[in-house]
């Protein structure tokens, strides 16, 4: 959000002045083939102009017609670990960011960094969700592209959020497990595996799909570029 | 966050137009004396002008100069339960949305009504603190004044509190914690006394004072009207 200052108003004015002050001795000179007429009146506009202008710009910065404020939404991003939920998410907030827009990312790793004591249950799981949605429904009311990656795996904590966001659009990451598996990029399916993680989403805990996501994408047969347009292509509507 | 929209510069450039005008047939009819000429230049002036001014407020849309970004801060209230704070941050919020600032009033009922899992414990509460402290943070990153009402006993979680934010402003509510069960508000004070509600900041759990607070106001000793102006005042540099 901006403030229009004073100086800003007053540099538009000088900077008018001169497109315009040229403009009108052009035109006056064209009817009275006299350049001293031309000049002098070029001139004299050219003073009365720059404070007419700024008043001008002051009133039009207290007047909102044709300023649309922009519709922001929450590009929620849910699926397995592993299934590119990150990497896509980066991608996205990287295009947002090159609108002008203003972006913010929740990554749930990152969130759980800050919070340490966030546990894995299907309670404390829920309750996560919850607060991550909460977060992100108070940043889009603030007019706030908001971009969230979260293993989320439970249905009525994404209804939760769906519920409390204004334009909440939920891109399901449907890489399949043994993808996912195979990708491992932070060994935690072999720590799961042999037991050393426990309740781990696909392995010791559940995932429920999304049933009516507004996007879904395999990452096992796009590219991080492909899938980006892709959403970028479905979210046209918000840009 | 607004985006100027090609209908807005087309408006400004109409009623640039008929300011502008008037002032050039007005300053080439005192130097012509022809009525005549004094109209039609005013009249070529007119469309010529329409169109270059159109491309000049394009053009400024891109340039930044004088688009002064509004720096928010996060007010934050602490203090017993009683001591004014939502009343307080209420008549903030206000002030502060009257000067088109976006705001965001963070409640700690409200929070809690939402999240009514969490608990009223020492590691809870500051749990709780350091959330709410984070939603703040990001927030405050995205342009937004936040204003948080919420008891905050602990010292150590204010601090963190302050340590993510960029501009954070601590304003302890002093008033004594007599007056505060005298006015209870919402008859927690008599509960906490019969037992009937336990961890109860003030009786049953310690309150904290902050040791350097931005600012500290007794609200027993001043209307609420004169306590949000005191906090405006001790605000401007933000404003």
């Amino acid at each position: 959000m901006y403030q229009e200052t004073h100086t800003r108003s007053v540099v538009k004015a000088v900077s008018w002045r001169v497109a315009g002050t040229l403009a009108t001795s052009v035109i006056v000179y064209v009817f009275t083939r006299r350049l001293d007429i031309a000049l002098l009146a070029g001139g004299v506009e050219a003073v009365v102009k720059l404070a007419i202008y700024y008043v001008h710009e002051r009133i039009w910065d207290r007047i909102h017609i044709g300023r649309r404020p922009i519709t922001p939404a929450v590009l929620w991003f849910t699926g397995l670990s592993g299934a590119g939920k990150t990497t896509l998410s980066i991608a996205l907030v990287d295009e947002l960011r090159r609108r002008n827009l203003r972006v913010e990312h929740l990554d749930g790793d990152t969130i759980r960094h800050i919070f340490p004591k966030t546990g894995f249950s299907r309670e404390e799981r829920e309750e996560h969700i919850k607060r991550v949605a909460y977060l992100a429904s108070r940043l889009e009311k603030n007019g706030v592209f908001v971009v969230v990656s979260l293993i989320s795996p439970y249905e009525a904590s994404r209804d939760f959020a769906r519920g409390i966001c204004e334009n909440f659009f939920e891109i399901y990451l449907s890489t399949p497990l043994g993808e996912c598996e195979r990708r491992d990029p932070k060994g935690l399916y072999r720590k799961a595996r042999s037991g050393e993680v426990k309740d781990f989403t696909g392995i010791t805990a559940p995932y429920e799909p999304p049933k009516k996501p507004e996007l879904t994408i395999d990452t096992s047969r796009l590219s991080i570029e492909q899938a980006t347009r892709d959403v970028m292509a479905a979210l046209r509507k918000y840009l």
